[in-house]
């Protein structure tokens, strides 16, 4: 039975993580703490792994903190940088203890993490790759991150390849060609009623390859926490681990 | 038995023609001729309806003397001007029968054609609407003349329904929201394999509205070329008529 | 301002229902009854269009009540037979009100409602026509009713255009034809994940025409409820509506 | 610069590999023969590779012939049993050249062989699975072999993951549900206008993967062709190879 606290436990997403984790046949809530609870309230004493799901502005603080107590993290919350990351690093490398380990995931949707990985794989094979995301109209930042990730994928595997510049005789463009990624074009569909969706595009001389991975609800990043939650181990992933995808058996 | 001459009947699309002619089982093939033939060997003793595929610096003149003529003319090649439609109709005036005809497409293919026209009928009902067009890598120009004109029309009517701008709460963008004509963002994907394609996308709150056309192949044009010999005549659509959607029943 | 009252007001599409008249500024919410509650409480007094969405085991009922009550009524509810209708219909007249009308939607999804009338348009012009629908997986029929009204009107249209069968060379099928309804295939799909989508596929040779409704979520059906709401009158539809179709635009 | 004898070349796959090997620049072509050719002529003397792309009836036979001849073969025609796999393993045995390799393919689309591969590796992360393949109406087979094998991979992958059966509340169906191949559904789409087209969806709770393989043109085999001549021989993979998906770095 893997003990777990939330930290952030009234947010939209900690809120599902706590349900999720009192769904989970192997799993058995902690503690709950949010905004204003005191954070040395968990220990190994009572917590195997916490999920921390806040804000990016005290997400460092929670973490260096909870490393501390000696506990196992997965973290949810976005917004870390090299900077951040070697702090974390250094804090795992100070507590000495070779069995703790930190998750960071910029995704927890499997669909996502795994189309990710797929537009990795398939990019040597193909002269043409292009990225669509697709969110909801009241995103403020376009393209998204996962799709900037995305790009940045596939425009390695394409240059480990050898590959040259995709094909594209375009002239004349008042916009429309999207924004231009490492060489990759990334487009941005904003719409009502939809919420995170990415689809990359192949293509070779007759034929086409296309990857969609749809996110309607958060609830689909329940998997992946608890995934994450089964699997941060200092004996498995020793220190620090960042991206999903590490988890999977890819 | 409609007798149909073929101007430019050696070229991509006038070699399609022909071959679309001959196995119409109400159309016989009179005249196929090509760059240097003599125009006016076409008359009404011989000829019905001519399908004029050629390039833009000669389709007018081609066009003016085939009126002179006195046939019906079907018109597949592009690059038409407000200007050169004038003339056009001038020509039939002076021509003065009331059963001559000349009809002009921007695009035959028959999915294209009724996915514009579904959009404009879909628009009013929708708080969100983007186009996404996607063709072979070796087009000059982005996006498609066919999805500048689905855009407009969607915008004539969101416009006449009263409807305001789209949702966009897009702060940061760096390129990925495409062009915006009229108030719709327009997307062009370039992608070896592809030949010609657009997706129109719609949503409200919890609902999404896709109509997408392909065409994978130029012979995709012949049914709509087929479609205007049969029905360009001067009694049900006198003068110049424009656009594929006036032969169908919408 | 339309006086409204809410029959069914606590159950899953009542509660939306409640809500999206509370929001809708030239609305105002009446009664909301539930269950047990006194339909004579409605009255031309208080409300000038009752929402009916409960269970086909007392729709009729509620139905034939509120008409003798002289109120304009919209009906969710579904299971609706040729005879129930009928009784709607004898009530109608027997009221003897030219100004009260009652309006019963299989569909409020405005996205599906066009794209089944989109397909009746684009039928005829068309080789090849097949349907999927694909919904989550604690749904008990398959096909969905909007699959096979969509593919009905496939067929009317085909037969009306003078089509014949569909070209298929399918000699060794185990079942993966789906189902052919009046001659048009059906694919049901489900898949966790998903909540209720159908996709028309029409095909020409070198062209394909693909209409697709998505609902992701019962919220969807709120604008058509409203455009309902606001059409239901017997100045403009008299006596009994079927269909969210007569509303629209087409 | 490898030296390809091709057989077969005059039929439709088999030229368009001659012109495919004539393009390549680390290649030449040596023999191109076809029905009523002397296999014979084909030794190492002249050859390195032979692609092979004729009729069931004869493929053996061919590929018994030039294994004997003590060339490289890649086999492309379709309809290999166990029984005759197993001829070719035990000729390749005799011949007794630990340099000489056979490599047999039954999808030369890369598209599709990634398709198929990423369905597997995603398989145990999803709830539920399906195949809906689309094809021209000529098919005279549904559900395509490439179909039956995806469906078949992910329920190898579901077993050894330990899911059990997909959801699937259904109890009222004629026929919609599709073909059951080791408990998952595989859907067949007939449309004029398609080639050969395969979407594999997964769902979870909130999220959907889809994967998506289209074969526009047979054109989109030599791709897969070129990598197989490129990779078939006896050092890298000896003896009999079956599947494209051994020589792509998955």
């Amino acid at each position: 039975m893997i003990r777990v606290s939330v930290v952030g436990a009234k947010g939209r997403m900690g809120s599902h993580v706590v349900a999720a984790v009192e769904g989970a046949a192997d799993m058995q809530l902690a503690l709950a703490l949010d905004a204003g609870d005191d954070l040395t309230a968990i220990s190994p004493q009572n917590t195997d792994v916490v999920v921390e799901f806040t804000v990016p502005s005290v997400a460092l603080g929670n973490v260096l903190t909870l490393v501390k107590q000696g506990v196992n993290v997965v973290v949810g919350t976005t917004g870390w940088t090299e900077d951040k990351l070697n702090q974390v690093s250094a804090a795992l490398t100070e507590a000495g203890n070779p069995d703790q380990s930190v998750f960071i995931a910029p995704n927890f949707a499997i669909s996502a993490v795994l189309a990710d990985h797929f537009a990795r794989v398939a990019a040597p094979y193909f002269e043409s790759a292009e990225v669509v995301e697709l969110h909801h109209p009241n995103k403020v930042d376009a393209p998204s991150g996962t799709a900037i990730h995305t790009a940045q994928g596939i425009a390695e595997a394409r240059a480990a390849a050898g590959l040259g510049p995709v094909p594209d005789a375009t002239e004349t463009d008042g916009g429309s060609r999207g924004q231009v990624i490492d060489g990759v074009h990334v487009h941005a569909v904003r719409l009502r009623g939809l919420n995170a969706h990415e689809e990359v595009l192949f293509g070779n001389a007759g034929e086409q390859l296309t990857i969609r991975a749809d996110s309607f609800d958060r609830i689909s990043f329940m998997p992946g926490v608890l995934l994450a939650v089964r699997n941060v181990d200092g004996a498995g992933h020793p220190g620090l681990t960042v991206g999903l995808d590490k988890f999977l058996d890819l």
